[in-house]
C-alpha cells in the first residue's frame, strides 16, 4: 500500500528555463490542496540542500508565479553533492556531502524530494535514490535533448523567442541583399535550430548532428543570389560544427592575459561565408534571451502536467521515477534510464524530411 | 506501383485558421521542388471549384507566406458541392454540382486534390473520393475538435491569443476586486477554454462538455472573496451551457424587427453572477481575434508537417486519407473515419486532473 | 525656501491603467533614494484614505514592479471623500469625510500626498489642496482625454493592444469577404480609435467627436466591395454615436428584472450594417483587455518621468500642481485647470488629416 | 503660387528601419488619392537613381504594407551620387553622377523626389536641391540621433525590442546570481540604451555620451551584490566607451589574414567586469534584431504623419525641407540644418535625471 507523505520538498537545478515556476506551482498547490502535505522549497538547487537553505512553501507562495520566467527557488549550475569541492588548508578536495543533504531533509521531517533539473541533477537524483531517499525527477532542458521524454518545458518558449528573432531579421535581410546568420541555443542537439529554422522559413539550418560543409552552405547562398533572391537566412545551433573541424570560440590574443571570447559560431561562419561568397553576411547571437521571458501557454501546461504527475506518483508510493511526455501522453521511466544519454535529432526526423521537402538545406 | 501525378490542386475550406498558409506552402514547394509537379490553387474553398476559379501556384507564390495568418487562397464557410443552392425561376434548390467540380479539375488535367478543411470539407471530400477523385484531407479546426487527430494547427495560436488576454485581464481584476469572465472559442468542445484557462491560471473553467451549476460557480467565487482574494478569473467556452438549460445569445426585442445579438455567454454569465454574488463582474469576449494573427512556430511546423505528409501520401499512391498527428507522430486515417464525430474533452483528460489538482473549479 | 518633507504618501484612484506601478516606483525610489523621505502607500484610492488603510512602502516594495500592469496599491472607482455615502438608520447620506482623511495622514506625520488618478481623483485633490493639504496630481487615463497634458501613460499600451487585435482580425477579414468591426475604449474621446485605427490601417474610424452617418459608413464599405476589396475594417470607439441618435447598449427585456447588457456599439453597428449592406459583418469588443498587460516601454518611461517630476515639485516646495507632458516635455499646471474638461480629438488633428490623406473614412 | 506636381518619386536610403513602409504608403496613397499625382518608386536608394531602376507605384502597391518591417523599395547603405566609385581600366575613381540621376528622373517627367533616409541621404539631398531638384527629406534613423527632430520612426520599435530582451534576461539573471550585459544599438548616441535601460529597469546604463569608469561600474555591481541582490542588469550602447580608452571590437589575430570580429562591447565588458568583480557576467548582443519586425503603432503613426506632411509641403510648393517632429508636433526645417550634426543625449535630459532619481548608475 502506498505510503502517506506528510512533508515533501521541491528543488530546481541547472540552467534557467521558462516553466520551472509552473512545476513548482503544480507541486505545491496539488500537495497542499489535494493531499494536505506540507511543502518545502530548497534554494539554489543542490547547493541549498548542502547549505541547509530550505524554507516552507505556502499555497500563496505558489500564486501568481505561473506566468513568471525563471524559478522562485533560485538555481545553481554546478553543485554535485556526491563530489562537492571543499577547501581545507588551501587544498580543494571533491567530497561526498550527500549524507549532509539527507540529514538536512530528515531533521525537518521531509520524506521525499521532487528534483527538477537536467542531466546533472538527475545523475545525483539517481544516487540519492540508491541511498534510500524517496525522489522524483522532473526533466528540464531548454535544448529538448533529455533522453526518455519527447518534449520538455522551456523548449517551446525558446523556439518562439528564436523564431521571433528570425522573423525580425527577415526584414533586414530582405531590404539589404544580405545573408543573416542567426545563432540559437543547442550545444549537443539541434532541436531549437531545427524547429525555429523550420518555423522561421530559414534557407539553411546547421546543427551539431550534421556537421556542415562550408562549400555546400556557400553554394546554397550563391544559388539563391543567382536566382534573384535578395537574401538568405541561416540558422545555426551554438554547437554546430563544420565537417572535420570544430569552431574556435575562444582565442588567446597577444597582450591579453585571458583568452578573448569571440562572438560565437555565427560570427565565425559570417566571416567564413563572407570571404567565400563575397556577399555581405551578418551574425546575430540570441544567447540568454532564449532562456528568459514568460513561458508560453504550452510550457505552462507542460510544467503543470509534469508537476502534477510527479505528485501523483509520490502519492501512489513510487520513487526514483522521471516524469516524461511520451507518444502524446504523460508517463514516467526509471531515473537511471535517462542518465548519460542525449536525445539528438535523427536524420529521418519527420521535420527534417519536411524541411528538405520545401527546399531547406542542412549544409551537407 | 504508385502512380505519378503531374498536376495537383490545393484548396482551403471553412473558417479562418492560422497555419493554413504553412500547409499551402509545404504542399506547393514540396510538389514543385521534390516531385516536379504542377500545382493549382482553388479559390474560396469548394466555391472556387464550382465557379471554376482555379489558378496556377508557382514556387514564388508560396514564398513569404509561412508567417502570414489566413489563407492566400481565400475560403468560404458554407459551400457543399453535393447540395449547392441554385436558384431557378425564383426557387432555390439544393443541387449536386460535384460533377461540375470534377470536370473543372479534369479540363486542366488536375489529377488530385488536397483539401484542407474541417468537418464539412471532409464530408464532401469523402464523397468526391467515392466518385473516383484522388483526394487527400488535411484537418483544420481552431477548436481542436476534429476526431482522429490529437492536434490541429491554429489551436496553439488561438490558445496563445486567449492566454495573453487572460494574462492581461488578470491585472485589471487584481487591482479592482472584480470577477473577470473571458469568453473563448469552442462551440462543441472546450479545448481552448481548458488550455487557455489552465495556462492563464483561471480559477474557474466552463466548457460545453461539463454543463455548469451557477451555484457552484458563485460559491467558488464567494469562497475566494472570503479568503481575501481580490479577484477571480472565469474562462468560458462560447458553447458552455448551464446545467439543464441553454444560453440565449440572441433575443427578440420589442420594436426591433430582427433579434438582437447579445454579448455572448460571457455577458449573460456576468449578469447572472453579479446578481447572485453581488460582486462586480465584467465580461470580455475575444471573438474573431482568436482566429487571426501570425501562426505560432508550433502551428507553422504542424502545418508544414501536414502539408508535406499529404504530398508524400499522394506520391505513394494513396487516396482518401486524412493526415493526422496521433500519439506524438504524423500518421493518416481514412477520411470517412472522422466524419460526423467530434473530439470532445474527456472528464479524465490529464489536464483536467492537473487543473483540479491545483484547485481549478469546473463549475460542477 | 522649500520646505523639507520627511513623510509622503502615494495613492492610485480610478480605473486600471498600465504604468501606474512605474509612477509608484519612481515616487518611492526617488523619495527614499534621493531625498531620504519615508513613503507610505494608500490602499484602494481615496477609500483607503477614508478607511485608514495606509502602509509603509520600502525601497524593495518598489522593485520588480516596473513591468507589471495594474497597481500594487489597489484602486477604487467611485470614492469621493467630499461626498461619501454613509448609511445610518437605513438611510444613506453623502457625507464629507475629508477631515477624516486629513487626520489619517496627519496622525502618521504624513505631510504630502501624491494622487495618481483621473478627473474624479483630481477634483477631490483640488478640494484637499484648498483644505491645506500639500498635494501633487499625476494624470491617469487610458483614454488620453485628460485636459492639460498631451499624453498620459497607459494610452500607448492600450493602442498597442488594440492595434494588435486589428492586425489579427485583418487576416480573418481578408480570407472571408467580411466587414470586421473592432470596438475600442474611449467613452468621450476617440484617441484610441484614431491611433489604433490609423496604425492598424482601418478603412473607417468612428469616434465620439464625429457622430457618424450610417449611410456614409455603408457606402464606404460597399464602394470597397465594388472595387474588389474582399474586406473592410471598421474601428469604433465605445462612445461613438450615430448622427442624431445614441447607441442603446442596455435594453430592458421582458421577463428579465434587470436590463440586459448588449454587446456594445460594435454589435449594434454590425447588425445595422449587415442589414444595409447585405455583407457579412462581425463585431469584436476588446473591452478590459485594453486596460491590462505589462506597460509598453513608452508608458513605463512616461510613468517614471511623471513620478519623478511629482517628487521634484514636492522637493521644490510646490503644491496643488498636476504633472503634465506638454509640447514634448515635462511640465506642470495648477490641478484646478484640468477640472471638468475633456481633451477631445479636434477635427484638424494632424493624424485625422493624414488618415484622410491615405483614404480613411470617418463616417461623415 | 504653389506649383502643381503631376509626377513624384519616393526613395529609401541607408540602413533598415521599421516604419519605412508607413512613409511610402502615406506618400503614395496621399499623392494618388488626394492630389491625383503619379508616384514612382526608386529601388535601393540612390543606387536605383543612378542605375535607372525606377518603377511605378500604384495605390495597391501601398496596400498591406503598413505593418511590414523593412522597405518595399529596397535600400543601400553607401551610395553617394556626388562621389560614386566608377572603375575604368582597373582604376576606381569617385565620380559625380548626380546629373545622371537628375536625367533619369527628368526623362520620366518626375518633378520631385521624396528622400527618406539618414545623415548621408540628407547630405546628398541637400546637394540635389542646390542643383534645382525639388526634394523633400524625411528623417530616418533607428538610433534617434538625427539633429532637428525630437523623434524618428523605428526608434520606438527598437526600444520595444531591446526592452523585451532586457525583460527576458531579467529572469535568467534573477535565478542565477549573475550580471547580465545587454548590448543595444547606438553608435554615436545612447538614446536606445537610455530608453530601453530605463524601461527595463537596468541598474547601469552605459552610453557613448558618458564614457564610463569601469571601477564605478564594478563598485555598483558589487554594492548590489553586498546588499543581497542576486543580479545586476547592465545596458550598454554599441558605441559606449570606457573613460580614456576605446573599445576594440576587431582584433588582428596571428595566422588569420583578416581581423577577427569580436563579440562587441558587451563581450569585452563582460570579460573586464568578471575579472574585476569575480561575479559571473554574461553578454547578449541584440544586433540586427532591433532593426527588424513589424513597426509599433507609434512608428506606423509617425511614419504616416511624416509621409503625409512631406506631401503637403510639396503640394504647397516648398522644397529642400526636412520633415520633423518638434515640441510635440509636426514641422519642417531646411535640410541643410541637419547636416553634419548628431543629436546626442544631454546629461540633463529629463530621463537621465529620473533614472538617476530611481537609483540607476551611468557608470561615471
Amino acid at each position: 500500500m502506498a505510503r502517506r507523505f506528510r512533508k515533501i520538498a521541491v528543488m530546481t537545478g541547472g540552467g534557467d528555463c521558462p516553466g520551472l515556476n509552473a512545476v513548482i506551482r503544480a507541486v505545491t498547490k496539488t500537495a497542499i490542496n489535494k493531499y494536505g502535505m506540507e511543502v518545502w522549497g530548497v534554494e539554489d538547487g543542490y547547493l541549498g540542500l548542502i547549505e541547509d537553505r530550505i524554507h516552507r512553501l505556502h499555497f500563496s507562495d505558489a500564486s501568481n508565479i505561473l506566468t513568471v520566467g525563471g524559478t522562485i527557488l533560485g538555481s545553481s549550475n554546478t553543485s554535485n553533492p556526491f563530489a562537492f569541492p571543499i577547501s581545507t588548508n588551501g587544498r580543494t578536495r571533491l567530497t561526498d556531502v550527500s549524507g549532509l543533504c539527507m540529514s538536512n531533509l530528515a531533521k525537518r521531517g521531509i520524506e521525499a524530494l521532487i528534483a527538477i533539473g537536467g542531466d546533472g541533477t538527475m545523475a545525483s537524483a539517481g544516487e540519492f535514490a540508491k541511498k534510500g531517499l524517496t525522489i522524483m525527477g522532473v526533466p528540464k532542458t531548454i535544448d529538448n535533448d533529455i533522453y526518455g521524454t519527447d518534449i520538455t518545458f522551456g523548449f517551446n518558449t525558446a523556439v518562439n523567442t528564436a523564431t521571433d528573432a528570425i522573423d525580425k531579421v527577415h526584414t533586414t535581410a530582405s531590404s539589404h541583399h544580405r545573408v543573416m546568420i542567426v545563432e540559437v541555443m543547442g550545444r549537443y542537439a539541434g532541436w531549437i535550430a531545427l524547429h525555429a529554422g523550420a518555423a522561421g522559413g530559414a534557407d539553411i539550418i546547421l546543427m551539431p548532428e550534421m556537421p556542415y560543409d562550408i562549400e555546400v552552405v556557400a553554394e546554397c547562398v550563391l544559388a539563391r543570389s543567382k536566382k534573384g533572391k535578395r537574401f538568405s537566412i541561416v540558422v545555426i545551433a551554438e554547437g554546430a560544427k563544420p565537417k572535420g573541424g570544430s569552431m574556435v570560440v575562444y582565442k588567446r590574443v597577444k597582450n591579453s592575459p585571458d583568452p578573448i571570447r569571440l562572438g560565437g559560431v555565427s560570427s565565425i561562419l559570417a566571416d567564413q561565408l563572407e570571404r567565400v561568397t563575397r556577399l555581405s553576411c551578418r551574425a546575430v547571437n540570441l544567447g540568454h534571451v532564449q532562456r528568459g521571458g514568460s513561458p508560453t501557454p504550452f510550457d505552462r501546461i507542460l510544467g503543470t502536467n509534469f508537476g502534477f504527475h510527479a505528485l501523483e506518483l509520490l502519492a501512489k508510493g513510487a520513487t526514483n521515477r522521471l516524469v516524461v511526455w511520451k507518444d502524446g501522453k504523460l508517463g514516467d521511466i526509471p531515473i537511471a534510464r535517462t542518465a548519460g544519454k542525449t536525445k539528438t535529432v535523427k536524420r529521418n526526423d519527420s521535420l527534417i524530411l519536411a524541411a528538405k521537402g520545401v527546399g531547406t538545406s542542412f549544409g551537407i
